[in-house]
């Protein structure tokens, strides 16, 4: 085989102009004498390496400087414990249920906040929808003396995002955003957020690493018992370097924010993704063989799930698109179907060759 | 410049044979159609490759069945705060301090224990020799119903290492050891410990991943407030896969323990380990102008630092030393002077061309 079209909805593809210069770059990096995996973290070459990834990714998403980035580990999963230990502070915090992630994000929330004398509050839950829409600002109330406002912006598995300002949660407690599946893949209005994290593995780099991005004055609101590697203030005070940070995948986040760039940043990134989604929710509404549940406000540019007509199909649909070059087009196990996720490195002839398929397949099996 | 003879204690030099099949397969692993950064980690490509890992680690390490292996996130420092949240289930655990990182994971375990009603107890520091020399077994006494006894059995800064079986502590308690800089140097008898751990960036991989070795029926004592990710039987329970795992660093650890093998093992790596540091030392005491301070049955093989005679002269040496393809001996900046760390990965090539620099530097500037 060589190299095919891969909707795995993370880890996920990359840039292949990313994976050819780490590639050449293997055995040495310029003219460091060895690899980027080989180098002290607290060398001149790695330094250059980690601020120039920062600062590529501040001017990505325009930064205000009161924001603080940290490059950390244990990926957007450990960020479900560490913002309550780092942000309750022996208070209350609004959980925003929209999905399988959310969920995950509040029940962990749920369990640890007792130990802290913290309390953790669900404000509103899509759950009987199947999660299929966000929620309707008339359905919630917000506590307006809230720690924080827990929400993800996009759903990996349920595929449903927060596309316009308007649909997010208006308070004057922080927002915390686990954008974990849809950062740099649009301009963001950082500054609505207090905080904002990712994992890596879908549109930064290597799974393993995990982005934080977290406006100064939440830096000090840490439970006492937190571990020493989990404290914010911590590691915005080390430059993420309280030990031995998680090196490759910082060099291979900054190649892929030196892509971005090259490519036009963000606005350029919207306009691709916009147009890739609408090809692929266009082929799944023109057609009486696929079908996407999700209410169209709430559909995510992301993470695109469909389900045939004939579920009995699927394992056929899935065997024809491997054949085609069309991998991981499998729903998740918790909600079955079939799923397609399309991030920055997903190029539009991957889109077209999915819809290509698709059509096919329908005329002949449908 | 081209590849260079790296002496970083960590990250630090990887064996170019892995390298270069990295470099390889980043586009394409096998025939999976991308990389192995861009594969699901629940996929049958990366199952294949962390089942893999794991099988040849327990053969490099001869791992008795009832132990459970770990691929976790954080590094070895995570684990200064993970060993008592599972371990010390309410109860005291004794620490060994013989240098720099014992002393990190003493200071960090003392900070969570209260939160977790539960003690922990200097049994021996040291210290006051300069982190010298070891312990002698009259020195201290440990707690017979410790949770557990925990010792670096090499310190990466310090250079003194627990080289031999009657070293160690004799104790009915479980010992937990950080064996970060010296794990897969030598065979080690595993059933000596309840628990090992070690970050990857000196002789397992990249850095980013902690390799956790710990003996089942120590899997159920965490405290309740342990975060989701931290518990060590839900991660063994997962395969290591409670969240996506940090994938990339794993393929690359198991491409190391598979060029281990290749090479003949870890009997084989003593061997090369005791002629590497016997040649190093041995240029060391028999001059006038370099010193070791160790005691010489506590120094590492690993991490050997030294001094020169004038210490003005450092700065000279470690030019010259660049200058000859010798990179990253300074000593670390909490002690000074000088350190070779040669690891696994360095060849007895590099030691030779070393000692020759050094040599050459005590005849003209001595």
């Amino acid at each position: 085989m060589s190299r095919v079209y891969n909707f795995s909805a993370g880890p996920a593809a990359l840039p292949e102009e990313v994976l050819r210069q780490a590639a050449e770059e293997m055995l040495e990096w310029r003219d460091a004498g060895c690899g980027v995996m080989e180098m002290s973290h607290r060398g001149r070459h790695f330094t250059s390496i980690i601020e120039r990834a920062e600062a590529d990714l501040r001017a990505l998403l325009a930064l205000p400087r009161e924001y603080k980035v940290l490059f950390l580990q244990g990926g957007g999963t450990q960020q479900f414990s560490q913002v309550p230990m780092n942000l309750l502070a022996g208070g209350s915090a609004d959980y925003l249920v929209t999905g399988a992630w959310s969920q995950k994000a509040f029940d962990i929330a749920s369990a640890l906040a007792p130990n802290m004398n913290g309390a953790v509050r669900l404000a509103v839950s899509t759950a009987e929808s199947g999660f299929r829409r966000l929620p309707r600002s008339d359905e919630y109330t917000l506590n307006p003396r809230a720690a924080y406002v827990h929400l993800c912006t996009n759903e990996t598995i349920h595929g449903v995002e927060f596309m316009s300002p308007e649909q997010l949660p208006d308070t004057a407690a922080p927002l915390v955003a686990d954008m974990s599946s849809h950062i740099l893949s649009r301009p963001m209005e950082v500054s609505r957020f207090g905080m904002i994290y990712a994992g890596a593995q879908k549109n930064i780099g290597p799974s393993g690493l995990a982005v934080v991005i977290v406006r100064e004055d939440l830096l000090d609101r840490a439970w006492s018992g937190t571990p020493a590697l989990m404290k914010y203030r911590a590691m915005a005070d080390s430059g993420s370097m309280l030990n031995t940070p998680p090196t490759y995948s910082i060099y291979i986040a900054g190649l892929v924010f030196q892509w971005l760039l090259r490519e036009g940043g963000l606005a350029e990134m919207e306009t691709r993704n916009a147009a890739k989604a609408k090809q692929l929710y266009d082929c799944i509404d023109g057609s009486d063989f696929y079908r996407n549940e999700i209410d169209p406000a709430s559909r995510s540019r992301m993470n695109i799930p469909f389900l045939l007509a004939d579920a009995a199909l699927e394992a056929d649909f899935l065997a024809g698109a491997e054949r085609a070059g069309l991998l991981q087009l499998k729903g998740h196990k918790s909600v079955g179907g079939l799923r397609a996720s399309i991030y920055n490195a997903m190029p539009p002839e991957g889109v077209a060759a999915l819809v290509d398929y698709m059509r096919e397949f329908a005329r002949t099996r449908g």
